[in-house]
């Protein structure tokens, strides 16, 4: 039997619903990852008693607990304060974490304010966790058998944290020859979570010691494979040996057999071929440049996107013709074309892609329903156009597919 | 003190973080909705006695509560069978309830696996909750003084039994002359958490009935009033005189009172202003063009943005002078300025912004630093510049303070 660990997430907007909680489900993944055993989530609000009394109750359960949130600089985080008593001792200054925060308002250029000495007061016995891109020191302590790893709620401080300190002392902890277990996930575009399934049916038969999960990051779907065992070789050729049969189910549907994103994948690609590229967005409103944008070293490939929302804009930015967008309207692959030749000779990049459509609610027209979308490519070689049409209600959806089904015309052409 | 609520969900996926819980959030903003108070939220996996164990422990702490997941078809759905252990009684069959099966596969025309037939066998004493969308029947039962509602874990059948069976229930049983809780967001952007609660450390004492929260929404920070009792004319007397007070105390930072994040907010000023407006992004590589379009309507003022990355697409998109970009560099109020005036006439817009700056990880030169950010603003009657510099050490993060400082530079404008 594996070591027993709990997760608790602190916080009135949790507690209340005004948050989903997404750190514990993170958590509770690296967690198993390191082969111990979550046996519960729970969450509290902003409530010295409640807070104190979970605490309790995980600490004569349960041997190991990471805990997200409440300790901040405000009068509602109470989490060191509830720590201390469960462990029936009480807050005190610690000088390390106060230099870290005072350092940390230091590299920022502005004053700490005085309400932020708070988060340097932390229960007996603690040992300070360094946050390196927050102001909020974490602590570990042990209370009963239990050693409780307290973080920010802030995903991106807790994350780090996590992975910085929490996770190399447990990995300690736990020594060699635990209980190994293995995530690999397969990142995958153009199928719905159940053709997926549907396609991967026999999986189940043919790798009885692998356990088959779907993860929908709309629009793609990630397949992913949980490995458990105890040798790491077999384990490994084991994930190969399936790593393979998936590829040759769902062959070009499978973007990254690294789990990379789509956007990642194909900046790869073109970083790759030292190709360059531009875009002219109508309806993806600048989301297609904002994802590959986002991604660090972009500009090694990235020359332009046009953002031509008003039909002046296609006309003087991309020299698409007025008799064009007389004729077809501005959602058409006669204008999808105009628009991607446009902006590769005024970029002078290797490649281009265009997106003009309709992300709804408004703006559907007699034979273009809302989730039309016409694409324009533009290879060193060739020009080509596509229409798909997509069946989501919403505007916010309907962009993000419009812009990875893009992207994946783009990523096709290196296969 | 408002009766205490709990809420439960259960299954692997979530327990071992495969699948994010977003029903428990769901659930709980519509339990308080009722003015019940949700005091905890726990989950815990496919496992009888765990599963047992926490229903007993709920049974015995609160009066009310909402459980999810756990009754399909599958050997791995449990959870009647742990309600009927903690309730110290047996599962029967409930002839309803198989009626219920039955008929929702004969309307999808298919034949009912006997496997299915198990979802009809609940706890002695309970109510069937009836479920219009899926298989499992629902049901209620009473465990020490605790009134239970298990629901299915998919989301759209546990929604859709919650409104109609489980919330009109709650509400019969809350009566009239109940507790009232309201929550009231405001906007703020450009202050740290800590520096609003400096500024209005004196809420408390000022307004004893009402709690204080704040929530990060990088990079903008939502101040939230919960005001909880039982007249809605006081209550709402209450919150106009606290808005006001927080109106007073942070001044410019506040966004939107109505809690409408900055884009949304600066887009209603452009609309009423019937004013359009063109974008020239660098830095943030279309992240600006994303946040105004993916709101609906934005065609009505949202012109163009030229993402323009490369100094050849800043010369010929936005007819910056090669001079300018040799003499000043592209990250200078120089270049900013110039690709505001060009995106302008360009689009021939009323007003524009221009962004060029280093997000990082790369890109840092003598006097640059990476957070170093210029923005350019023409309105009607005048072109200015601005210089910023922020500390995030993460790329995303810049580039969205990036967008958000310069969408409130444009706010600004129409205050």
């Amino acid at each position: 039997m594996n070591t027993k660990a709990e997760i608790l997430a602190t916080g009135d907007e949790i507690r209340s619903g005004a948050l989903v909680d997404s750190n514990s489900a993170w958590i509770a993944e690296r967690l198993e990852e390191t082969g111990l055993f979550v046996t519960r989530h729970s969450c509290v609000g902003d409530d010295l008693q409640e807070l104190t009394r979970v605490i309790e109750e995980i600490s004569l359960r349960s041997s190991l607990a990471v805990v997200s949130g409440g300790l901040g600089p405000t009068s509602d985080d109470l989490t060191a304060q509830a720590a201390a008593l469960a462990k029936q001792t009480e807050i005190v200054l610690f000088p390390e974490a106060l230099a870290a925060v005072e350092s940390f308002f230091q590299k920022m250029n502005r004053p700490m304010p005085p309400s932020n000495k708070k988060q340097a007061m932390l229960p007996r016995g603690s040992s300070v966790i360094d946050n390196p891109v927050g102001t909020a020191p974490g602590f570990a302590l042990e209370i009963n058998s239990c050693l409780f790893f307290f973080l920010p709620g802030v995903p991106r401080e807790m994350k780090e944290m996590c992975r910085d300190s929490v996770l190399p002392r447990i990995e300690r902890i736990q020594g060699p020859g635990q209980q190994i277990n293995r995530i690999r996930t397969i990142t995958t575009f153009g199928l719905s979570e159940s053709q997926a399934a549907e396609e991967l049916k026999d999986f189940d038969s043919r790798f009885k010691e692998i356990k088959l999960g779907y993860r929908t990051l709309f629009p793609e779907i990630q397949v992913k494979l949980y490995i458990t065992g105890s040798d790491q070789q077999h384990l490994e050729n084991l994930e190969q040996e399936a790593v393979e049969w998936l590829v040759h189910k769902l062959g070009r549907n499978i973007v990254s057999a690294e789990g990379k994103s789509l956007p990642e994948h194909t900046a790869r690609l073109l970083v790759r071929r030292k190709a360059t590229l531009a875009l002219a967005e109508s309806c993806t409103g600048g989301l297609l440049a904002h994802c590959l944008t986002s991604l660090a070293g972009s500009s090694e490939y990235f020359l332009l996107s046009a953002v031509t929302y008003s039909n002046q804009a296609k006309q003087k930015m991309l020299n698409v013709s007025p008799k064009t967008l007389a004729a077809y309207g501005a959602v058409s692959e006669e204008t999808a074309l105009e628009m991607a030749r446009g902006v590769k000779e005024a970029a002078g990049s290797d490649y281009s892609l265009s997106t003009t459509g309709i992300a709804g609610p408004g703006g559907a027209t007699p034979g273009k329903p809302v989730g039309t979308v016409c694409f324009g490519l533009a290879t060193p070689s060739a020009l080509t156009a596509r229409t798909l049409c997509f069946n989501f209600a919403d505007r916010k959806m309907n962009q993000k597919i419009f812009a990875f089904a893009g992207l994946d015309l783009l990523r096709r052409q290196f296969l």
